[in-house]
This record gives structure tokens, sequence and C-alpha cells, in this order.
């Protein structure tokens, strides 16, 4: 058994190995470019540590981690562009750096990258495990398209907010579990569990993720404060707010959509504050943290060898509130 | 066996079922918008007969055939973003009707359900084709940018413009019949003899285009005489006559740059018959041409096996000179 530590640093390692053919380096560079800008590798994780659940290590799992990170990478080059992100971890995007038709195609190419990894796979279950990479990489765009689509709505219900957060960042994690599951040779139970670990576990990391960016500590956390606020975004918060807001709270928000940055962040946690909604995330999130530690509770195997996947989720999970 | 009509009647037919689910419609009406402007599914023919070539057609065989169909359908949407084409087949592209970030989206999930077809596949040859489909997609990708990246470069000899159209035309009918062929249980000198005859096919065929755009019947091809001249595009006539050219003709090109349309066309068509390109052309796809009948000569299976394929490529290459 390895743990969190231990599978993060190998992985790492690995990782770090070319993917891709050196020329045409107008098509790899970019890729190579994003891939460098490094990343918190969860998704492959998650796969290496449902494998591991069950057994040995497999080189499969080590074969379908690689793809399903470089299947994440893929979609983040191409949702910066749709997003007109200009930084990604501190660094130029790739579309900023080397122009939009390069970002499609060195995009495209790192995806087809990650099936030639899949084709790698030598488990009689090759076919259900493209299955299920396949339907979530359907999932995840079809998120993508809600979230845009989601962009221009005036209302959004948090049943809709749910449903594309679960597509467009759920499903990858949950996914991951399972295939590594699959491959460990798990029963259909333990697969299913393990499917909903992921999908708590990544809802309760996107409530965190909207919680932190109003309430989070900058220095700790690295962002500026209130960015969500200042672009607009729709958020649990946001989401939350406008479903419980009584007239003059909603009246109050849309005068402060033309507020200046430092007056929006500050009506707008005001207002939250006045919901209820700064203290409702913070029990949404921990619902959904809970939820995911009785999927592992559930998951039959020895307790010890969930050591790994525990510390992952505190990893996740505890980031400071 | 089946006709080249029969089963272009029978692919078509199969094909415009429905590939995607209904929602979320803003993903899939504009992917199911860009297969219903149609085009002629020559390479999922060529699956289709590479499989028929040793013996009855599978349903291996229909699902890649459909899962080519889609992965070349997504490089259109993905080129067409790429190139700013307006227009195509006579209608408005899929990032013109709906905007470059729902285009690149759809795209994306084009190729994936081509995957899923892909995962359909029963024969334990799965992993050999998804490989081949892999390598082939990876290299349709490279084709393209290195077709982007000769549009700004001042030379680019025949050797470069013949590997880029290979890689962005001609290896997809190529691994099309090798694929079918797998699937049929041919033999591996069958294999690569196959994958020659769709090189060669795909060489030709765009040499022919090539041609066409200068020489064609305008009325019978359809599109506007001269189009690549007066958009300074790169093809096999303009590559070779600036490998050809006098002093004095390379003058007289960089003047008719800045010409208007018909004076540009007019000008370079009297400069592609100076050097001898307009003869030169036609013997180069004439070249290609026996090429791949040789091929299709060489393949190792009774003759009246190679009917459809001999319709096919008559078809493609005996258009109007």
């Amino acid at each position: 058994m390895h743990s969190f530590e231990e599978l993060s640093a190998a992985f790492t390692e690995r990782f770090e190995n070319r993917h891709f053919p050196s020329q045409p380096a107008s098509l790899y560079d970019p890729a190579d470019y994003f891939l460098g800008l490094g990343g918190k590798r969860i998704r492959p994780l998650l796969c290496l540590m449902g494998n591991e659940l069950f057994g040995t290590i497999e080189e499969d799992a080590w074969q379908v981690a690689t793809a399903i990170e470089l299947f994440h990478n893929f979609t983040l080059i191409h949702d910066d562009i749709m997003d007109r992100a200009p930084l990604r971890r501190g660094h130029k995007t790739v579309h900023e750096k080397y122009g939009i038709s390069t970002a499609i195609l060195s995009g495209d190419v790192m995806m087809v990258v990650g099936y030639e990894y899949i084709a790698r796979v030598q488990s009689p279950h090759i076919r259900r495990i493209l299955h299920l990479y396949n339907q979530t990489a359907i999932q995840v765009c079809e998120g993508q398209q809600l979230d845009m689509d989601y962009e221009s709505r005036a209302q959004v219900t948090m049943g809709d907010y749910l449903h594309m957060i679960e597509l467009k960042t759920s499903v990858l994690l949950a996914a991951s579990l399972q295939i590594g599951s699959i491959l460990g040779g798990a029963g259909l139970n333990n697969q299913q569990t393990l499917y909903q670990l992921g999908k708590n576990l990544g809802l309760a990391f996107q409530i965190q993720d909207d919680y932190l960016d109003c309430y989070g500590d900058a220095t700790k956390f690295g962002k500026q404060v209130g960015g969500d606020i200042v672009a607009g975004k729709k958020t649990f918060l946001l989401v939350k707010t406008l479903e419980l807001a009584t007239e003059a709270q909603r009246t109050t928000i849309r005068r402060l959509e033309q507020a200046p940055a430092a007056e929006k962040i500050g009506g707008m946690l005001d207002v939250y504050h006045a919901c209820g909604v700064d203290v409702w995330v913070k029990e949404l999130k921990e619902q959904y943290r809970a939820a995911a530690w009785q999927s592992l509770e559930d998951v039959a195997v020895v307790s010890r060898r969930k050591d790994a996947l525990k510390q992952l989720i505190d990893y996740l999970l505890q980031r400071e509130f």
C-alpha cells in the first residue's frame, strides 16, 4: 500500500516523461508547455487509489491514469479559449501564448494521445473502460456547454447548477475511481460506491472553491478574493442567493452589477450574509464531504486499504475555512 | 458482394440515425446540423469495402465506419474555425452559425462519440484498431498544423507539401481501408497493400482537386474556378511553380499577389503554363492513380471481390479533366 504522498510523487515523476513526438514543434510545444504548468493530478491519483483498494497497482491503471490526466488538461486548454482566460496557474494560457488555432489543435491532439494510453490497456475490461471514459468525456463536454449557457441565462435553479457542476467536475473524479476499481477486479457494488464517492468529493470541492473565493484568506489561497463576484460568475452562493433574495435585495444585486469592484464585492458579501448563504454554503459542503466519507466507509475492503483515499479527501477538503 | 452504390446508400441511411442525445440542444443541434450538410462519406465506404474484400461485412465494420465519419466531420468543424471559413457545402459553418465556443465543443463531443462507436467493436483486434485509429487521428492533427504553418512560410518544397497532404488527407483514407481489412481477418501483406492504396488514392484526389480549381469546368465542378489562386493558397501547382520559376516569373508572381482577382487568376495560369505545371500536375495525378490501381491489383483476393473498390476509385478520380 502507498500513501497519498508516495502515489502523488510517483505519478508526477512518471507523467513528466514526454507524451508527444517532437515534430511538428508548432503543435507539440504548446501541449508540452501546458502540461508543464503542473497541477494537483488528483484524477489520476484517484484512478491509482481506486485500483490499489483491490490489490497491487497494475500497469493498466498507470496507463489509464495518464489518459485521464491528459483528457483533463485537454478540457482546460479548450475551456480557457471559451472563457477567454488569459492566465492559468499564473502563466499565459495556450491560446494567449500561441493563438486560438494552435490551442484548438494542440488540445485535440492531447485528447487523442489520451486515447492512445487507453489502447495500451491489456485488461479484458478494455471495452467497459473505454465506454465509461467516453461517457464521462461526453458528460464533461455537456457540463461545459451548460456552464456557458447559464452565463447568459437570468434564472438558474440550484438543481440546474448542481447538475452542471456534476457534469463539468464531478463525473471525471467519479469515473477515475471507478475505472481504477474495475481494473482491480472490484464488484459492481464497490464500483458504484466509489463512483458516488467521487461525485460527492467533486461537489464538496467545488462548493469549497466557491466559498473560498468569497471568504478565503488571500495569502493562503493564492487568488484575489471576490474574483467570481467581480466577474459576475454563477457560483453556489450566487445561485442560492438569487433563489432566496427579497425584491429589495434583488434590486441591490442589480445595482451592484455596475458598481466598481471593491463596492461590488462588499455589497454582494452583505447580501450573502443577509440571506444566510454564508452559513448555508458551509453546511452544504459539509453535507457532501460527509457523504463522501460515508461512501468510503461503505467500500467493502479492509479499512487499512483506504488510508491513501482518506488522506486525499482530507487534503482536498480541509482547506482553510 | 455489394456495389459502390449499394454500400453508399446503405451507409448513408444508417448514418442518418441520431448519434447524439437530444440535450443539451445547444451542444448537439450544431453537431446534428453539420452532419446534415452531407458529404460523400468516402472514408466509411473504404472501411466497409476493405472489410468486404475478405468476407461478409461485419457489424464491427459498420461501427468503425461510423466512428471514422464522425472523426472526419469533427476535423472539418475545427478546421473551418482555424481557416475562418464562412461556408461549408454552401451552408454556414458551425462557428459562423453558432459561435466559436460552441463549434469547438460540438467538435470535441463529436470526436468522443466517434470513440464510443469504437468501444462497441467486439473483435479481439480492438486494441490494434484503436491504436491505428489514434495514430491516424494524431497524423491528421499534425497535417492540419503543418498546413497552417506553411501558409505563412515563404519556402515550401514539394516534399514538405506532399508530406502535409499525406498527413492531412491520405492517412485517414488509408487507415479506413486497413481497419476494414483487419476486421475481415486480412493478413499483414494485404493490410499494408490496402494502406498504400488509400494513401495513393488520397494524394491523387488532392492533386485532382488542386487541378480542378484552376482548370475545372465551373458549371460541372460547382465551385468558382481560381478560388485557391485568389486566396493565395498553397497547392500542388503553386508549390511546383515556385520550385521551377525563373527570377522574372517570381517577380510576376509577387506583382500578381496584389492584383485584382481576375487578373491574378489569368496571370497565375499563364505562369503555370509557362512553367509546364499544367501538364506536370496531370501526369502527377495519373502517377498516383496508377499506383492506387496497382495496389488494388496486388491485393491477394479474387478479382471480383474488388469491383466495389474499382467503382469507388473511378468515381473519385474520373472527374472531368
